[in-house]
């Protein structure tokens, strides 16, 4: 078969595509493996089995699990759902929200690729663009989802705080950082993947107040972030108005498998992003709405990210970090402060080889992490930082953390001179 | 907001969208409904019994429960369902399968804009490629996928064969069809949607003669055919080899809420989509795959569809093309051949208006079908027929099919002189 100029744009060189390899790899490796890679969730128990009733419910209601498997949903996605939720932000947060406000996706990769094709690219009066990243490290998805002629996106480079007990904080470096109309969007996930830095409410009413001076729409990925699944552990504000748009995705409450992304955003964008999932696939999956709907009217969902999600993650964090300290301590290292997300950052300084490298040593002794050079989407300067880092996922089974976590001591101070 | 040049693909314009718009104004609509437009499925009993058994099973099972919702699938799709799926092929009909054969999609919509942007477009060589559709009328959902500068298709004109009983059937106009290196791909549903025409054994034999002598692929779009749901009314061959690209679904089955697509093509083209899944979606729903994939090893499926599903819906088609001679047999119209798929054509011959002037004037009375003319992509003459028919949905309940065809009959014989 020959392919078309479009199958370039799908090819191994991709991010998204090396590290969904990973797992695969992973799958197959003979002998014991620490997946410490990919971003699945964790399995919590107290969460999982909620869930589970609610499925059972379903299941065992004609009506209702007919019309879950049965029906088309609409391309903007699941009414109920989307009334409820509205419903359910406006008694929060008083947001003002109206069904129109809100489109459901098959997931947040989905929600980006039409986002970002939709509010930067080519424009109408011959200008192209970009969306500036004004922190990277910042989410390898985002990287390959372009169908522009040119590279979609603009990173800025963060000021490094150097922290006590060999830990240390990106901020944005706002003193350099210029928007203006030259940017069809700026983009933002918080907390962010890989680092685990959540950007300060003064950082992000800087950022909202520039964006909507120059009238550049603010995306903020809340895929770890607020008001779900809430994965935070610093006091940190939700934000919306007509010039934000929020992504959320069901994923990180535990419902990776059903590709549930949700965006919340001014009217003409909503009616374009339901457009699209009528090219894209006629409608998005009508799992995640039905299963999830029933938690909102009384804010069940919120009080299990607040019982149950968080606590579990910030103490995995905790216990995580002491681990990192445990075997790596001895070694130049710092970690990035964690303050949400399901990551680890850690900053191996003067690494006498690159992260990739590292990588592959690793994955050849079945340990998966994701090396940090993925993570610098649209960063043009060779800022040697970029591959001194690793993202550990810190959901995995603590078993397999404190395994993987001896073979990186090993190899990396077998690494240093 | 501003929106990028893109925004104009996902447009209003686009027939895909209408006719998903008409879903949610049917859904609004004030006073009695007939929605006989859309593509849902019919809700049979006995086949919703078992799959709702199947996910009680998996609700109560909380180790499968939680790898079906709780974990990322591999971004090729679920590797047990892929490897019981190949299983199943080779035993019916021995194509010598292997799992690198099968991708996962979220639905055949979204395996189209894959499959179409791959195989047709802008090549290396610099050569434009169209996918040719051997006979229109064909899906409308093929239209809007294209992200091509230049229109992804070509249609061509079928011959009518006029059948007693008010009945016709197109036929391939193979004398005029010319295959060659000029076209990325062929591209035919079998059977059609939205004709219900089952192109023979011996017209897919001709086609699959002239792809493979022009290494041309052939894509077949069996989502209401062969080998599930299998929806044909007369004898027909399933049909693979590695220059065959065929696109199934679980939607035809009863689950089209859940969004499966699923691809059976030469490796190389397998690989491209599990990368576009991972860029587009990071991986497709897990739903669809763990609820069926127990249902494959003992060929329950395919007894399902033979027992249950054909036989449903050929009584249905028997039913309903009854009926309409009954509305509507004293006026010239003729039907097209009910030889599978869940949809009647029919031709009004000589009709003073437009079909899409019919159709406005049945929604305004409550009645939603289909306009034929969104069904002839990339055909350029301007040929009358193409404004002389409507697709109905003969999976909607009985009383709305009769209360529909009451009011078709009326309008449409108030429009003859």
């Amino acid at each position: 078969m020959e392919f078309s100029l479009h199958a370039n744009r799908l090819s191994h060189e991709s991010g998204t595509v090396q590290l969904m390899e990973d797992l695969e790899v992973a799958r197959q490796f003979e002998g014991p493996v620490s997946m410490l890679g990919g971003g699945n969730p964790a399995h919590i128990d107290a969460v999982e089995q909620r869930f589970r009733e609610q499925m059972q419910h379903i299941a065992n209601d004609q009506t209702t699990f007919a019309r879950m498997v049965g029906d088309y949903d609409a391309p903007k996605g699941n009414s109920r759902f989307i009334t409820l939720l509205a419903d359910m932000l406006n008694r929060q947060f008083d947001w003002g929200l109206t069904p129109d406000n809100i489109a459901i996706t098959n997931g947040s990769q989905s929600s980006f690729g039409l986002i970002f094709n939709l509010l930067a690219g080519d424009f109408p009066d011959g200008n192209f663009r970009p969306v500036l990243l004004p922190i990277t490290p910042e989410y390898v998805g985002y990287a390959d989802v372009g169908i522009a002629s040119q590279p979609l996106f603009e990173g800025h480079r963060p000021t490094i705080e150097r922290l006590p007990d060999q830990m240390f904080k990106y901020r944005i470096d706002l003193s350099s950082l210029h928007i203006d109309k030259r940017y069809g969007a700026v983009c933002v996930s918080r907390p962010t993947n890989p680092t685990g830095n959540v950007i300060t409410d003064a950082e992000l009413d800087s950022l909202s107040k520039r964006c909507e001076q120059h009238r550049v729409p603010l995306i903020i990925d809340g895929a770890y972030g607020l008001p779900f699944p809430g994965i935070l552990f610093k006091a940190a504000k939700p934000r919306w108005n007509t010039n934000t748009v929020l992504c959320l995705s069901l994923s990180k409450l535990g419902l990776a498998g059903l590709r549930t992304g949700i965006v919340i955003a001014d009217t003409p964008l909503i009616e374009l992003i339901r457009n699209g999932n009528a090219i894209n696939a006629l409608a998005p999956s009508r799992v995640g709405p039905e299963l999830i709907a029933p938690l909102l009217p009384n804010d069940e969902l919120l009080t299990l990210c607040r019982d149950h999600i968080r606590p579990f993650y910030e103490t995995r964090s905790a216990w995580a970090i002491d681990r990192v300290k445990h075997h790596l301590g001895h070694l130049p290292i710092r970690i990035h402060q964690s303050e949400g997300a399901i990551f680890l950052w850690i900053w191996f300084e003067d690494l006498p080889v690159t992260s990739d490298t590292l990588y592959r040593s690793l994955a050849q002794q079945g340990v998966f992490v994701l090396s940090g050079h993925h993570f610098f989407p649209g960063l043009q300067d060779d800022w040697r930082h970029r591959h001194q880092c690793i993202r550990i996922n810190f959901a995995a089974p603590e078993s397999s953390l404190e395994r993987g976590l001896g073979i990186i001591a090993q190899t990396v101070a077998a690494l240093y001179p």
